[in-house]
């Protein structure tokens, strides 16, 4: 199993699908591997909602050719329905289905392709949906990049576990009392996927006892990166890729 | 709070300490930063075992100048005595004094100091006791890595979180009933620092109905990994640095 790369189809003419992690914002964090993958890359594929950019391609500038071709994957669903609904996850099955296919068609002609994703790709990346769909026909290669929380602790100066700390990483998402208890069976968190959530989430660390330890970060790494503690943080209002940290407090030696 | 670095001794004559994390064990996962900062290096500092070169070491080879100066930190203790007992605990405290009054002194002459750490520095790494006792008195900046655990998942071939999977890191150091109750409480689960507490958690994942799902790696990314299904693992003799993941079943899409 060395590599996340199983050629399964037997074609020497058939082309590779790399998926490059691309780290958590920074353009420098990203690994020699990526760095070195995309500068000859000749495909280039990345999500994006509609009328934004993307993190990933906006990470990646200028790390490739000009005359390079680039594939933008629109979601065709972001916020107009509830992740949890049938018309959310029809939309997204859908979508997924159409993105494989073509990268398979161009794959089968032998070219290569690079997809791009912020932040390390096994680690909730939309990329796994096109990798489940690829991965036993085509030759499938990951690389993986330092996670949002990795830059996010780090620039905001506080180890997140020491000695035998437990860490949890939790969505957001989830319901408040799912929260909270959660947050009790751990020594560290992360609670990602902020976004409208951010009230309950406050909600749950109050209940849980962890607020006044709470370090909220937006765009970790990135330029205009926002760093403070919870308690220091006026309103509710936060973007989906914001986090909360609560670091751990395990054996100093 | 940009940058785990905060001058806050004044002194324009102060070299600045740079902790950089190497990633999980292949050289080119370590990030263009990280690269970039060593490529410069005129002093580089790393922790070691007696009669071992150490991970950092290892995975930092060719990356300075062979006229860089090289601090070797080896631990006065390992397994000697127990991480619980007094023992451990003061040599391990007169070990970080030491070494953190030996770098500063060397700081306020105004050289640089580059420290090597493997994988990324503020999740479970030795620096952060260097970092606790310095930051408040020299210049100290931290770049993030990607994690052993990213890159063991990643060369699994299995996604570790999807959609809204809570994911615990539980050190194999802990009593066997707390691993099986936090096994219980997460979604997806890396365990980590398994050496001589493989057999007590095989059992905890058999317990928690986890043992089918769990996957063994070994040294994840070197030359020399290993990654087999738990099951297929004959014997329960592990390194330290070996890990077990049981990968997330949520969301597909």
């Amino acid at each position: 199993m060395t590599g996340a790369g199983h050629s399964r189809n037997g074609s020497a003419q058939s082309g590779t699908l790399y998926c490059v992690g691309l780290g958590p914002g920074d353009p420098e964090l990203m690994t020699v591997k990526s760095a070195r993958i995309l500068s000859s890359a000749k495909i280039v594929a990345y999500f994006h909602k509609r009328g934004k950019r993307g993190n990933a391609r906006t990470i990646a500038d200028g790390m490739f050719k000009s005359d390079t071709l680039e594939l933008p994957m629109e979601y065709p669903i972001t916020t107009e329905a509830p992740v949890e609904s049938a018309k959310y996850q029809n939309a997204l099955t859908a979508f997924y289905d159409d993105k494989a296919l073509d990268l398979a068609n161009r794959l089968d002609k032998g070219h290569d392709i690079i997809v791009l994703c912020e932040g390390d790709p096994f680690f909730y990346g939309s990329f796994m949906h096109l990798y489940l769909r690829l991965r036993t026909t085509h030759n499938v290669k990951v690389v993986p990049g330092v996670t949002g929380m990795s830059g996010s602790w780090t620039n905001s100066g506080h180890p997140i576990t020491y000695g035998d700390d437990v860490m949890s990483v939790l969505p957001g998402t989830l319901p408040e009392d799912l929260l909270v208890q959660r947050m009790g069976q751990c020594d560290a968190a992360v609670i990602m996927k902020i976004g409208r959530h951010m009230a309950k989430v406050r909600r749950a660390l109050t209940t849980a006892g962890l607020v006044d330890r709470a370090i909220y970060v937006e765009r970790g790494t990135m330029v205009d990166e926002i760093i403070m503690p919870l308690a220091d943080k006026e309103t509710d209002k936060a973007p989906y890729f914001s986090m909360i940290l609560v670091p751990g407090q395990g054996r100093r030696l």
